[in-house]
């Protein structure tokens, strides 16, 4: 039971004129790292699966995030994902981004999405499979 | 004293894999909306001078959504900027973005945005100047 | 019998870290003029009722663009789209984005683009309706 | 002496309206391989130290791609960068992005970038260092 871990590299195209991370693209690098979490535990093709086939998808309904220190290009970086609540029709995940330098993680945003478990052909809230309930429990945090 | 409101069309790049607006475009639209605020009240060049030569800028340190309902592409949609609170070194605004179908407006998303305003060079929270603080409080909603 | 002209302003998030407009974005401005030109000739629901219902989209076989001067942050700038060459089942059509600068026109990039006119359920090339090939012939340009 | 290759996933964002990878999107496929050749090479810093310290960066000044078959959302990929023309103050480096199913390679796209090597402070085209001119021509392709 942990966190996930997706490391990455901040790009030519993130910043905007500030010469910063341009703040909506960290929702980019949160969602990115979910997909990166369904690849890991679930196969290449599972989400794709999940969504084409299945029909189930994950639209947000809500997301915060707080940012705390600014990344810019090509910063060595990584975001974790955690659990922070298993409702019955949906799933809010807590994202933290740092940039890595050396041996020391400078927290760069923090923030949580919540997601409706969605059927999307008639685009109704619907309960998670077993095996995707198991999936987002193994994100608990262990107590620290 | 009233909002400021920008309307623009969901474009085909926008949609994601589900065929619905990327969660994480709707803080660029909020941000498309903020740079047309200061277009329309202080010139087009206005914003790119307060950054380039004064040196200011707004990074963003809080940020949240609500989704209310989808938006897809070549939907007409609009988004109105309100003040929510203009603090000593930073303000918050407020952002609701619907989609518009004929004479009915269909609230898809609404959130806020805080940024601290900032010296770019030392990287620090600086008060506003006035007339950014009456730009800012142009924004408040009259009682409703 | 003349080109297309779409009017847009440089965003925020277009620029990268060289703070000049990231050089693929140059093909998104032609997409969104593109975008436009089927909402001006045919309504503001008609390309996404082409690709939904009739299930036809023009997917990119070649693209090119010269780049002739950078485009920065809140440049004000215009797309135009004239008609290259309408095959049997592909259109070229060409673009050119500039910079407007009070009265002047810098020119920024010139491009473009072929299209198959393509059966989206078979991802087949096919030939366009007698609708779709007026639309394109209008953009021839008259001898200058 | 050979091509410098990196592999990816399409993410979610990447496709359009259509189900396919947004065919600009291609570009920046390129361009991010172009980033992680620097990086590979030259170590992580070295792309961003060259651009804000020595103000040596590579507008593209040309770009072309044939799109071959489509990309989908969750494919793997790889993008492929070979030397094409190392001139006196410019470099076209020719790119191929190709989905891996299994063992099969299926081709997706090639085209082919030509930058200049410029000064970024007066935004004019120089002569590459030495160390520059070895990494490009490190990625000539034996003969084949």
């Amino acid at each position: 039971m942990a966190v996930f871990r997706y490391p990455f590299t901040v790009r030519f195209a993130d910043v905007d004129h500030a010469g910063i991370v341009y703040y909506p693209i960290f929702y980019h690098y949160f969602h990115v790292a979910f997909e990166e979490l369904f690849r890991d535990r679930m196969g290449a093709a599972a989400y794709q699966t999940l969504l084409d086939e299945d029909k189930v998808g994950f639209p947000a309904v809500h997301s915060e995030c707080d940012y705390k220190s600014p990344l810019r290009f090509a910063d060595s970086a990584e975001t974790e994902i955690a659990l922070d609540r298993l409702g019955t029709k949906s799933v809010t995940l807590r994202y933290r981004v740092s940039r890595i330098a050396g041996q020391e993680r400078i927290l760069a945003a923090e923030g949580r999405v919540t997601c409706a478990v969605t059927d999307l052909k008639a685009f109704r809230a619907i309960e998670p499979s077993e095996g995707l309930r198991e999936l987002f429990l193994e994100l608990r945090e262990s107590v620290r």
